[in-house]
């Protein structure tokens, strides 16, 4: 192990022309031994670790019987809204009332595509007409933010704005600005708790100016993503605002649609998603996807059910989560702050929950970070994946997501990322220079 | 019991003004004594019995581990277009490639819709633009038909013509007739095998003959649902037309694209759902899917691979099905014959497979039946859902669906139907004297 090369502790841009020399040559050679090592390491997706999957393997002699509370037998068909004690269960969790909630299939993301259909070919409860007949649809997104979002607008043909993610949220200044004045603002995009990749959470204020601001479009859309609602990594742990009551008290009941799963509490890919909303927006939901759906998988969901026992259940669980990534967020930080503190390269967040990092280097050095990183043998999401295109106008954001490798991985993905960012800094300086 | 009531053993239509007065007195009152009966019976949607679903009750013990043959973690994210070992054995089953078919969620009518939306948005294949940018677009409906099928081109707002089902599938010089020259009819349904609510079962002429016609839309589709493939209910097991490879000889290799499911050969709420087509349809599919799903339930697949065990398992567990529910079938046509037959008020199907029994009674009398059926407490199909827009002009097809209820509730559904049968026609004929 090369690792830590000579920390200059001061920034990089105070060094001398000589001395920036010199700390370039040393990254290269740096650079060269972490090649020659045959790594094979991947930061690149929030997915969870085989050892947080193994906490909810009793799922996988589940469920006792097949008949519900309500005495429904979950194998047959019907049940378009879920059960009711999984409804239960999360609206308890989530305060809202079970009919406010649809318990559904395995993906919440699949419903944010059927609620955009619905939108985009029938138009919502408050819209004076299906938004595909609108001449343009524009959607704010937060950024950085969470690329699927993005590649969902894309895919419908929706433009996109963006507007800064603070450390509490959107900046609602700039939000409220925009969607006062122009009626194709249609919508927009949070991850209201630890969000991807910031980890920020959506302050009470921010929420209440959301949930009130004036909007030129009638039908405007608060696609409330809420994935990461009870992922917390401290005894810190932020309560989500209460979007839909504050929305209904500001007067817009059907501003906000509300998404969860259990992809991160239980299997990522065999989890029960949640939509949630007023009771006007539920029944439309329901209504449209019943003329393309039986039920979702009602056994699953029982399943679920039987496993976590009450909400509660659901608390204690995702404690155990914690115990499993939070030293894993503890050794992304050690090792930036050991390898990159005080340089002035690069700064990075401190989540306290959710999945990821996010890692901000010098502007225009973050595609050859990667580049760098992944001839190395380190896979690390594309930048720019965090924007709407893939495109970071100043190219310097990257995603680090360490739930999935071990914990001696994402060391060792660390130190690479670490030595990456060096070079990329140092050959930049050395450029300008 | 009053029934049968007096069978006069001619038909109606020949009996004199007194004998059909008598006949229509002796119809009143059995009906009057039917609706004493309290009865709670319902023959509307094609359910499994419990009975049925109890043959897979392994699978609420399954999976055993959770690493797929390939290796592959089911917990976890991935796999669009679902596990391979599941994937490979209904490729057998339905003689495709595995490249050529998708393993999907509970539903296939999801998928359905799926298709539908990316075709509306996007366009298939080998469209020149999104169906939504064009004047017009028109599905054939062979009908009777699958009401669903109507409610979702209903939903997409795609118009419907419709050919007659026959003994032997749609209609085809009907078929060939429409499509030749109208280049707005982009697709047609078919349910080739057993089909809902007829039982036909499409020859493998008449799929030649669909997969080989000229049609003015270049992207002419085949939605080949094969719900029913393996459904059979005697010894002469009906083998589906190899659609794919039909239409892939003939050069249209993206004409049809078919889908499947276990929801009636495992657990109508929680099986899984199949697409197949060439391997271009397959790839565009995923490819849409990608926008807005990480991939399906692959626990749900592996639990059903190791149900199965091989192609044979399905076969053999598709025999298991038979003893269930061919006594229903068997019943439902007894009692129609003893207490219909040669009246000439009413003809029926007598499927070799599938879930449904078509009744045809006399014109203009089927809605008067069900309502008929209704009041003394019989649950049928409404009349005229199986023609697109509920609208049978004829209005004389009943659906039933028998393998729901017990087999002593078919009976008494089934006596109380010929009942309400018999009273509508003699009312019809009544007046017309």
């Amino acid at each position: 192990m090369s690792e830590p090369t000579t920390h200059p502790a001061r920034p990089l841009a105070d060094l001398s022309a000589d001395e920036l020399a010199g700390f370039l040559a040393a990254q290269q050679a740096a650079y060269a031994d972490l090649s020659g090592r045959g790594l094979k390491l991947d930061l690149t997706r929030g997915k969870p670790a085989p050892a947080q999957l193994d906490l909810s393997d009793e799922l996988l002699h589940l469920p006792r019987g097949s008949v519900d509370r309500d005495g429904v037998d979950t194998r047959n068909y019907g049940g378009l809204e879920g059960i009711r004690e999984l409804r239960e269960m999360f609206a308890e969790l989530l305060w809202i009332e079970p009919d406010q909630i649809v318990a559904g299939g395995n993906s919440s993301l699949v419903m944010m595509r059927e609620v955009l259909t619905d939108l985009w070919l029938k138009g919502g409860v408050d819209s004076e007409r299906p938004w595909s007949q609108e001449e343009k649809v524009t959607f704010v997104c937060p950024v950085p933010g969470y690329d699927r979002h993005f590649t969902l607008l894309d895919w419908f043909g929706i433009e996109t704005v963006t507007v800064p993610m603070n450390d509490d949220g959107p900046d609602t200044e700039a939000v409220a600005q925009l969607v006062a004045s122009d009626p194709s603002i249609k919508g927009m995009w949070i991850v209201p708790t630890y969000a991807n990749p910031t980890g920020s959470v959506c302050s009470l204020e921010v929420a209440e100016r959301l949930a009130s601001m004036p909007t030129a479009a009638p039908d405007f859309k608060i696609f409330w993503d809420n994935a990461y609602a009870f992922h917390h990594l401290t005894e810190d742990e932020a309560k989500s605002a209460d979007i839909l009551s504050l929305a209904s008290a500001a007067g817009h009941p059907h501003r906000p649609i509300m998404f969860a799963s259990t992809s991160k509490i239980t299997y990522a890919g065999a989890g029960v998603g949640f939509l949630a909303g007023s009771v006007e927006t539920v029944r439309w939901y329901i209504t449209h996807l019943g003329k393309g759906a039986i039920g979702p998988d009602k056994i699953n969901q029982l399943r679920h059910a039987q496993f976590f026992g009450s909400a509660q259940g659901v608390r204690d669980h995702m404690l155990r989560h914690r115990e499993l990534i939070a030293p894993k967020f503890a050794e992304v930080d050690r090792i930036l702050e050991e390898r990159l503190g005080g340089l002035g390269v690069a700064t990075w967040t401190k989540p306290k929950g959710g999945y990821f990092v996010s890692l901000d280097v010098l502007d225009g050095t973050a595609s050859r970070v990667v580049a760098l990183a992944k001839d190395a043998g380190v896979a690390l999401t594309p930048a720019g994946a965090s924007f709407p295109q893939g495109r970071d106008p100043h190219d310097r954001n990257i995603r680090l997501a360490p739930t999935f490798p071990e914990p001696a991985d994402v060391a060792a993905a660390m130190e690479a990322v670490a030595t990456c960012v060096l070079l990329a800094a140092a050959e930049k300086l050395a450029d300008q220079a």
